[in-house]
């Protein structure tokens, strides 16, 4: 099991030339921001996650989290580590001062939720459940909800889940049947929740459960379903945990990965009803999940890169470290480190370049969420939030994690036979982050989303402005001396008219023919993050070629993106234009076969 | 756990329109080989498949193999299944009938073969690595070896291993250091094995293990390997299993999937030397190995098509099965089964496309080694060798078994949150099927077998001849009345000509920088691969058009082939331009980065 290193020099990078932190620091409420003491949250955050978290990783996926008699007993460290996680004030990073938090941008938080999830994501799951319970609360509860739960939650003191899916209601969250029932100033909750992440466990006092359930007489799907907060037990006066509510967790989920994390089924009510309180109001249960979905999207993509630097972290290690076979061409000579056979050399490559593509697009959508959060022009705003926020959201979300399954694939490859036995881990990669393209709306309900709400919807704007964005790098790529970019430039401009005529086509074919631009969405989802990726490979290049030029600083970190991004652009981008063909004439190919011809 | 059902009229249709069947029924040896048996085999061994073999798979991961004291269990079922497959005669099918074999084509073989893939990956190993064993003894074996050995491999009733690996000797065969010490009429042979699949079991009364071992003296590297003939128990006078040999297995793998199938740590002479007979002469293991390794290599590539296709199943069965969410813009009406949902209906045919394709190149590869085999005039001969048979098998097995990896991957993303719980079984395929890629030689070894010896040592010829089979095919195509193919002539016309580019590329920068011809190899593998599965589907286009055209056999199941075939030109065909220019300009940015650049 290699060790883990947070790659805190690419994420340094990253953040101020595809980020633009420093910039960021400068808007109203980040005046903390700036990148020195940036540099030292990462550095921190760096240590626990190598020191602490990644250590426990193999244990966890060997122990798993065990289910007897009603509790939850995580794997040996895991509870420990939490606390050091919760005493050093990590999990307060991104949120509200008022309540205790250190109101740092989204897009720190970001790069250091990358980091548990690079260490141990099985453990990072728990943090990233009850983000989403601060969100809803911080944004919809009442202000004594507020007070009683937002300062327990951001501290960490105690956690949050969020309680979706029932059997019958997976992606189809209207389809949900758990009843609430007024009693007084609460409700009465009755119903059975599957795929609870940490719905139970051994790290807090408390566990606060977000629970969407519908009141009697509400409306049919989506628009009858309500959000309430269902604490595991009942807060005293005083704020300490009292009696336990009516809930448990009846079981938990064997599974292909994350066996650290209790996937739980819950019972709500068996003895006549789990006390809940209304959050906001009646109904307006899926529109409030929706502000949460944006920022848990962002932070699942997240797991897709923190994964997928692990996997390379450790494939590289074994490559340098394992000797095999001469070199090509050798017949005499000794063996060597198989990094030294280019098939060898392309997959790590590939990795790499994928690994930090991703991360560029990442950072740089949730500093567009911190932006967008900051600036007071609403002109501004809007932009933001349509044009990057909103657009690329489903694309970090669903390319981000297709790259994780992809680089974790790949790790496994280049550890031969010793990738599929257990012990070297490097099959742990591949199975924990399987998952990511499928929660938090799968991949393929992303790809939809974005054709729908982000692009069609908006007439194709977002889109085309993203893809003037490439131009614009193409244009700025041009001017650096030498030929050494023309590739880059190519194909990236190949990207940008590919993506350019794929969302006509999308936004063409949408009012009449759905179904059509449906079938054609993951295509433009993969269109669209490999030109992204390209895009931020692109501004890095351009930011480390100038600083080679004036000899400003780590030459070999800096020529090592150049080439990384050269990389990229005979190898990955290309497939933006194979991918702009699916998405548009083989989106009617797809739609040909009949139901009997499967 | 969805069922499993050979795919019986796809199969036929295959061998039939691409293997070409009929026509080898005609060649002499192959008079048994009449379509019409040919149909009751497969009717046959599919109904073993899925009556006996299918059912036992879900359970073969839960309990896995167990090593106790010194003693290896197969999981219950197991060893029943295997003596109702020996007593059925299915070891025995495209053996030498002198020694008991019905001599059938291996492209028949190769069918049933991927049946029991399908249906039970972890189960069908042990005949896969007998029929090694069968391979080399026949190929090389002594008079008295055969006559001794032969019968009962290939009836089944012994099963066979392949003792090649060893810690420091993974993909690098040559540096084996077990020792093989001549001691009258044998060796006493020495060392310690890893990875042996089916290194010890409980299905059989013998185990008959082919070891590389070095004799005192030998040559160092691949010129210095002997291969040895070890039996678990020597056999008596009447062919009886007698005393035990010094040998045993010292432990199993925990292993990512095919929990089944032992693979076994096997310590050889730990009491003074495993006696070991020397099949034919001292220091040609190596070169021994070779005549058996393009036949494995093929039955490894069908593994990938079968768990594909068995993913391929389970995820149909769970798309029109699971109802989920309303049709597109439909606000009002009921939920309707996955399947309706177009991002859903890509991914299965997706699935579907990518399967067919695999089966079809591998069915003619197949059918090429039959070919060869039966021809008498030496230049046919070698022009199946050589254009078929080398060229695509590792093509077969590279490409066939990443297949089955993306398939099993999208048939866990179908499932959604059930795909990442163990208890539905889609998450199995994905476990089991991701050791293809890396037994038998990795992928990227295939890539540079092809590359190097397939295509650059023979000047390219093949690979063109490859190319000119395309274009063949697109002019028949053409010829076919309407529209309706000419993406499929367009984007074959395309690849071909990627083809022919980058094979004069390839064999261009070979003499003088072979490292770059190989930082090439993987996506000329891919693209080869992704070429020849659009020709294999071309060819049953243009017969399943003409047979429509006669009205002539099962409309629903030749209109579906037309269309996978269309939706494959358009969405998967694309992928071969981006693979050729990744395999040339991108081979020269692959080599750019420096190591400490990684």
């Amino acid at each position: 099991m290699a060790d883990y290193r947070a790659p805190i020099e690419d994420m340094r990078f990253t953040l101020r030339e595809v980020a633009g932190l420093e910039e960021l620091s400068r808007l109203p409420g980040f005046s903390e921001a700036d990148p020195d003491l940036i540099d030292q949250v990462l550095e921190e955050a760096g240590r626990l996650a190598g020191e602490v978290l990644a250590p426990l990783n193999h244990v966890g996926d060997r122990t798993g989290a065990i289910f007897e008699n009603g509790v939850v007993r995580t794997p040996q460290g895991f509870s420990e580590a939490y606390h050091a996680y919760v005493d050093a004030g990590w999990n307060t990073l991104p949120f509200d001062p008022d309540y205790g938090g250190q109101g740092l941008p989204w897009v720190v938080a970001g790069a250091v939720q990358e980091m548990w999830n690079s260490a141990n994501m099985a453990f990072a799951l728990c943090p990233l459940l009850t983000q989403g319970a601060v969100e809803l609360l911080s944004a919809h509860g009442s202000p004594t909800q507020k007070e009683v739960y937002l300062p327990k939650l951001i501290s960490g003191e105690w956690t949050g889940t969020m309680n979706l899916t029932e059997p019958q209601a997976g992606s189809d969250v209207g389809a949900v049947k758990t009843r609430a029932t007024p009693n007084g100033d609460h409700y009465l909750i009755q119903g059975q929740k599957i795929y609870i992440t940490y719905g139970e466990h051994d790290f807090a006092d408390n566990i606060v459960h977000m629970v969407l359930a519908r009141t009697p007489g509400a409306p049919e799907g989506t628009r009858g379903i309500s959000l309430f907060l269902v604490p595991k037990y009942m807060v005293n006066e005083d704020g300490s945990p009292g009696p336990k509510n009516d809930l448990r967790c009846v079981s938990i989920e064997h599974k292909l990965g994350i066996h650290a994390s209790p996937t739980c089924v819950m019972a709500f009510g068996d003895s006549g009803g789990a006390i809940g309180y209304l959050v906001g109001e009646e109904n307006q249960g899926m529109r409030q999940m929706f502000t949460m979905m944006n920022n848990a999207r962002l932070t699942v993509g997240i797991q897709g890169i923190g994964v997928a630097e692990r996997a390379y972290q450790q494939a590289r290690a074994f490559a340098f470290d394992r000797v095999q076979s001469r070199d090509l061409g050798d017949q005499t000579g000794k063996s060597v480190p198989i990094v030294k056979h280019p098939d060898v050399r392309r997959m790590l490559l590939t990795m790499k370049a994928l690994t930090e593509a991703a991360r560029g697009l990442a950072y740089h959508t949730l500093a567009g969420l911190d932006r967008a959060n900051a600036v007071t022009d609403e002109r501004s705003r809007q932009q933001q939030l349509i044009d990057v926020v909103e657009l690329l959201t489903p694309v970090v979300k669903g390319w981000s994690t297709d790259i994780g399954v992809e680089v974790a694939s790949l790790g496994v490859q280049i550890h031969g036979g010793m990738g599929f036995v257990e012990e070297t881990g490097a099959a742990q990669h591949y199975r924990d982050v399987r998952i990511a393209p499928i929660y938090e709306g799968t991949n393929g309900i992303q790809a939809l989303d974005l054709v729908n709400r982000k692009v069609v919807r908006h007439r194709g704007f977002p889109a085309r402005s993203f893809a003037a964005s490439v131009r614009q790098e193409v244009e700025t790529l041009s001017k650096l001396p030498g030929e050494r970019f023309a590739g880059l430039r190519r194909e990236l401009t190949a990207g940008a008219e590919a993506l350019e005529q794929a969302t006509d086509w999308l936004c063409g074919v949408w009012a009449n023919n759905p179904h059509l631009a449906a079938a054609g969405a993951t295509p433009y989802l993969k269109l669209l993050g490999t030109l992204g990726g390209g895009w931020a490979l692109a501004r890095q290049t351009v930011a480390a070629a100038r600083q080679l030029e004036g000899a400003n600083g780590h030459t070999a970190y800096l020529e090592g993106k150049i080439r990384t991004a050269r990389f990229y652009a005979d190898n990955i981008l290309p497939q933006a234009s194979a991918a702009a063909v699916a998405a548009t004439r083989g989106a009617e190919t797809t739609l040909e076969l009949e139901d009997a011809q499967f």
